[in-house]
């Protein structure tokens, strides 16, 4: 970590400062220019509050040079992790393809997209029991019961499961879930995190809508501090300016979280474009650059006319899909 | 409610659609234009999923003409709330400081700041006990001995406390604190919002990082839905693209959240700017556009020099603030 | 266009709203709610100015049902504009790479890129005579003698040569250039749009940093609205709160672009993500997502260890990107 | 500034880049870490550019320590510069109140206006005559016709005058212009900030839509860096993900630039706000914080009931708020 000094700060202050630094078992390098001191601080520097450090009068700036993870961190853990549910592995190489329904609505229901999505290539079944709505007005999922059918489905196809949690509350039921989500907007609950550390599971952690990639690190990093080493990113857009799409998809993050880490990324096109006429493209964009799965909705109701254009893609659509991502990653190997 | 329709649209793919709309109880009143057909829905179509809806193949768009938020609206509860807490009001005319520490540290140092706050004139100390931090490796607070420590300064000064919750499972130790504060990454932890719904004590309710004010009237009215109508917001500064200050602190809040809903309003300026030399400016300016209170970092140290220009204010500087704040109030009478 | 009134708005209200737009030469279909009145305003509404009808007391919102841009519409113009440089074709199915160094720096180093890139495969050759620079202090490019030069380079290699453009003032100087690059920071100086408008020459128009792609697309009207309707659009990534990227590339620019006009879309990831390590990446995923060509830069220097990790390429990597994009290309067909 | 080589940088790099740095005239301090290499760059870096060494393959990040904007740098000029204009003086303790219509409409209508602004206490008069407009289709101002009926007004009511330039190409028409504007979108247009740079005018530089401070006082520097160091700082709302007022007012830019520079500030919460109804509020705000003056859109129009609700207040409106701010004015002092 490198603090810069203002111009005009006394030598007593720099003491003092130097001080209270060596004081947290640091060792401070000091560098001084013509105009600026600078304080290499070597040591443990993750403890250091970098808001509080930065916001003292006579430091100018600060700078990490190293990242703020250490067990996400690829510099020291070089190989890829791999997540094995099942059969299925991910990351490290392998790629799987994560679909299913918005929310799980009927036993007929989720039975019949996960026997679709199974025959359409899928590896994974996606499915809300539990959902984050933004108004307490609208419908919040079949909760346990939704759950149970998910666990139903489960029997019937043996895809492994995947379906969001909202609170420490509500863990019991996740029992026979295969992969546990936790979603955009529980980023940061850090007690959730904390207590998903503790369990033997896969964690997909969505990222937030407005937070950075070393923010998402940051995340992962409570859950593995734990003893929970097996957690999934998922980029599902962030919030900027454009309002055509629900949300801007930082495909980006992809190349850049397979430098920073070796947790594999998962790309969550539906949710962020908000429509499904937009989701084979990005699915495909996401499988050149090197995600690790790719995780879709997908509905059945082949009778419904009016559910055509929704954010979810039809089983015919998915299969189309499945297809050209595997050419798309033939491509890029 | 509105949903405009797309040129091209079949007749019997529109007729799906009303069906389907009266089906919710909805009114649904047909304008045929040249080019487009604009359906308007008339009943409570708080209920309305309008991403789904808008998501569909047929719908140009849809938009809303009534707020989602009932209780929160002032449309349906023209007075001002008041909050009590003690002898303290705050809304309606009723203004107060909210001043302490970033974080509670020792008896000496809560104490100490809480005497100096309230001779400087504070109505209500704050001081974190639970700290969200980004890294888990960052100290997280004194945790339930920092809110006890809180409630020896309450009884030395006899000021009202308010203090951050960041599970329900810790909602025990929150008996004797006057108001609990939802953060800005809890703001849509709406299991945490539900459960608050259900106590008889004041919420203060952090905007999020990248929440839009409906969202956070949302939010609201996820705790008023249970029970609870005592919310006070809070606006601490949004993200955005410049790096200058930690966030951009968006004033506006003040007069729209005043125009959209009864809520008292209250401006975090230390989050929001991260350095105490912008606070005394950012909070004149939210006495100036109508704020109903200001919860500034002040904290003791007379001792430390390196402390002098961090976030928060020396009581000396807050206690100018305060007069200040004062003379401002009067002026915009 | 849509208007719908607030609760509360007299009939001498409304009809004085009606009257005023009956005066544009619109008609205004009425249709009155519980709650709401709608206006559905019929005709020519590209002159409407949105923001003042909005911005009226009486006005709760205004949507546009039609998009406000016409020559640039899909709508109005089906088929996928083809530009012509040369032996080069760009959109319509022709995919085109352009690449060269950052600025023209020498004779010597924009011959030997040019000669590199049209080796590995380029289509066109990108380099930089005048460069905006956020500095005043900062090198402005060669200017005319960049231009000298990038004309040479292409009478060496054949390849058709692309360069920006920063005022009306040095468009002599552009006669042999083959495609006219307005920059990021240009993109709304209508003046200078409307000068491109009146030659016969490619434009290749670049989003701004916090523009929509909705401005984007008038701007583009802006030149084809004045005769030239050669235009081509290009996304080099937006500016948001991630600061690990220099910019926050915008994919699903391109499937949304194709479906709301018929103007090629390329993609710029060297300026977009401002590491070279990122380039190979999301170039594929530019391909993968339909883009009708890529703009990279690709420097020499073969014995300059430093520049090695710059945004830009070396013409080797530029050879293996260019074949992978190939494949890319025919995985998505 | 001040460069962090990564980890594992050899020496031989660490010599070429080195070497590379003391071509430039500067001197080079190293510190050698544990882990990382820092360089500190003594000298005229201004020059350097940062994007390029950022960039290295070797290089962790870059940090300047110093701006790189001289002239506008309140370090190098402590004291405040105060624009004068007619009897009007802006900046260093001076307020200006500056007020006109958002468009020049008529003769009649300017004068109007005129009169009335000037009745309530406006210092300066505002009118627009070249418009920038999203769509080539829209009102694009009265041109020089709207300069002249400006000039005009003026000569009635002795108020000097404020009205925005688009190109360079119209400079001549703004002879007796008192103020010239730039408007957010020509912000970096940097051939028109170097013109103005050349004549002996106040020059009122908008914010950009999404540019940070320092970009703005860069822009700054490109006036001043040409001659004219009269430069007004204008701040009139950022670009962001809140779409309830039309862009977001960062009012914490008034004490941030006032830090760093000495240059006036002015808001513009009109077009920040986009409603007249948040206009006075956030008018008594920037005054509160320190602004140095304060630009709103007054329309006359007294019979047209349609009108009230626009971004634009009545002279009656604009006349209260003057007062008021007259009285927070005092209270901060």
């Amino acid at each position: 970590m490198i603090a810069v000094l203002k111009r005009g700060t006394t030598p007593k202050q720099k003491q003092h400062l130097i001080h209270w630094l060596k004081q947290m078992n640091l060792d401070v390098h000091v560098s001084d220019g013509e105009h600026v001191s600078v304080l290499g601080l070597v040591g443990d520097t993750s403890r250091v509050d970098m808001e509080l450090l930065s916001s003292l009068e006579i430091v100018e700036s600060v700078k990490r040079v190293s990242e703020p993870f250490k067990q996400a961190n690829r510099k020291f853990h070089p190989e890829d992790t791999v997540i094995t549910v099942g059969n299925v592995k991910l990351g490290g190489g392998h790629f799987a393809m994560i679909a299913g329904p918005c929310s799980v609505e009927s036993e007929n229901q989720i039975i019949e997209v996960a026997n679709a999505v199974k025959a359409a290539g899928a590896d994974i079944l996606r499915g809300g029991a539990f959902k984050p709505r933004t108004s307490p007005y609208a419908f919040q999922g079949l909760k346990d019961e939704g759950i149970r059918l998910l666990v139903e489905a489960k029997k019937t196809t043996g895809l492994p499961i995947i379906t969001e949690i909202m609170t420490t509350r509500s863990l019991d039921l996740f029992e026979d879930v295969d992969i546990i989500q936790v979603g955009a907007r529980n980023m940061q609950n850090f007690d959730l995190l904390q207590e998903l550390g503790k369990i033997n599971k896969p964690i997909l952690l969505k990222r937030g809508l407005a937070n950075t990639l070393q923010e998402l690190l940051m995340s992962a990093e409570y859950v593995m501090s734990q003893g929970n080493d097996q957690v999934i990113l998922c980029e599902r857009g962030i919030r900027t300016y454009e309002t055509y799409t629900r949300n801007t998809l930082d495909l980006s993050a992809v190349p850049v979280l397979h430098q920073l880490t070796h947790l594999p990324v998962v790309i969550d096109p539906s949710h962020a474009t908000g429509k499904s006429s937009l989701v084979p493209s990005m699915a495909c964009a996401a499988a050149a650059c090197g995600a690790d799965g790719i995780m879709v909705e997908v509905h059945n109701n082949p009778s419904c006319a009016l559910c055509d254009g929704a954010q979810s893609l039809t089983p015919e659509q998915f299969d189309i899909l499945n297809q050209r991502i595997q050419k798309v990653r033939e491509a890029v190997k």
